[in-house]
């Protein structure tokens, strides 16, 4: 399923392959997921969205798989199918063991619980956990 | 506000109190916020919300800060106000940096955008992607 | 906090009070919420709020306070602040007793973690769950 | 779509197949679905799963069907596609008419609708509506 | 997949039917698409469902397509994969074009972030953006 | 609430200041809300976000009143309340009128409700809707 098809390497815009270009020559593989390929339909957006993607997810305080880790995270939550897919194999291919994968499949599990326990009971945020 | 008000140690029954004296002696604290106060009022929830939490959260394969960074993260997406100043209080308590903080927002809003996009186009998940 | 404020029966137009009145005689109380209060500012969606809440919320096949504890397990899932606390009012004015109050919080946590497990993981359908 | 491949009874760990086998007891039946079957990956995530799933949909104050739809209420919130799947089946199981699931989905929708119109418009809870 | 199969005209009630009849007049189509055709199980839900959705979708302050693609924006926010078909499909019915579309996501995207960060901070709500 | 402090004039960064003084020249006001102030702990986030969202909600082929609806409608679907407020109050800057906000507020139900229906029912896309 899909509202509009992954475009091709041949079917892209000029802009927009200089944009796959650039991811393919960042990740180090030819291969171009649909993601990318379906934003190449507006070249702006997606040079937008990879420039910052690639300044969020590049070099930093925080460990790369760490950042997977909590984009995975996020996606889930959010109940992105596409994304949820995607970033588990990006966590993988940096280096996330089965065992992280399933600590951090119990911290989602975990955290949403207690989100839709504080959620369904309004509990008042504690003095102490609010900016002076 | 609230839906139940949290309730003091004198309040509380028995059974209760022995998880409230349980997370003291964990945290090495005698503050006790209200997310266990209000669950006090069901102290057979309070209990299997609190001992799956010390499992989870307990030693692991993942760094305890970065699973209070996920936990965040988590909270954040599903617009729970109490779980994000507790949880941003505890990543903080386990040495979460100003720095780190803004890397996990900066990962957090990517996400966001990217899992909305994602779910705008219904975009196909690659083959590559999916367990065989 | 709001983006309108809720209106007096003195500020509300004619169109608008006639559905008060509606209210006001169904609940037998002379108390109207909030939420009645600022939708009055558009009388139109005002009335096809109320009118159709009032269907489903009617006579039928499911017993009004289970009615209203679904509601709440809804409303406690969108992160509904307002809807949380007015729902949770209604159910217990249908006779929620507090036993049961503790049993939807935690199936409500328990579909929290198992939907948030599902989704992190894409956990494939069943082919005997599908409509034939 | 998957991120893990459900597993067979051959190939889950003897730990898991002894939650398995618990599974198959108190449901009276050979068939286990595919959550149970994703997560027996992680034995330990499996065992808490359902530990805590068999405690809270077990006996209690509220009809077993009536926990059913409240647990398919908030699955579908969530957006969760598998759950509404397997708690659609659960419900009907348990006794959910055609009917009771028509009104189900309108209580489901007109829930779904005024948690918009609160959110959209931020409605300040009235003082009634909070604790004490 | 799906909970309840599409009925075709042959299976529908004679209430049903009548509901299906207004919609192909209203849209100049015989085609009905499956949003109706399932909904077509519970008659009184289809009625409801259609004569709200004629009013608010007929004519009034806003342009057709712009309603529309409120409506898409909507549905990619909570998820809703059929939802984001059929309303993007709508939407290029009533003139949108590629252009617009493409806009229309970066608001979303950017929309989607902004909010995870105002969530994430919890930022205050600034005293002149509140109804006095 | 917050759990970061909005910052003032004096305490941001030059590299913040810079920015805020871009959004008072773009906005023609010295107010700055609360989310920038928020923002500016961390003035590179700062810096991309506002970079982004002049582009985006920038001249294009959308209204910008259009926008800012359209803004609005995600931001009360994903339930941010700091996002719902400041958006209102952005829209009736560029001209939203009392009607157009009911519209709007009714376009936002109705969509909640029938991506409620969808996702409860798991309705198959139609092919027709399915890109080529």
């Amino acid at each position: 399923m899909a509202v509009l098809h992954p475009l091709s390497d041949e079917e892209v815009s000029a802009e927009a392959l200089a944009v796959l270009t650039e991811i393919r020559a960042a990740r180090q593989t030819d291969f171009i997921n649909n993601f990318w390929r379906v934003l190449a339909h507006d070249p702006a957006l997606l040079r937008a969205t990879w420039d910052r993607l690639a300044v969020v997810m590049g070099p930093g305080t925080l460990d790369p798989m760490v950042k997977e880790m909590i984009y995975l995270a996020v996606s889930a939550a959010n109940g992105c199918s596409y994304c949820v897919h995607s970033h588990t194999a990006a966590a993988r291919a940096k280096g996330m063991t089965e065992a992280q994968h399933g600590e951090l499949l119990s911290v989602i599990a975990m955290a949403s619980q207690t989100n839709a326990l504080a959620n369904a009971l309004q509990i008042p945020v504690d003095e102490r956990f609010q900016a002076g």
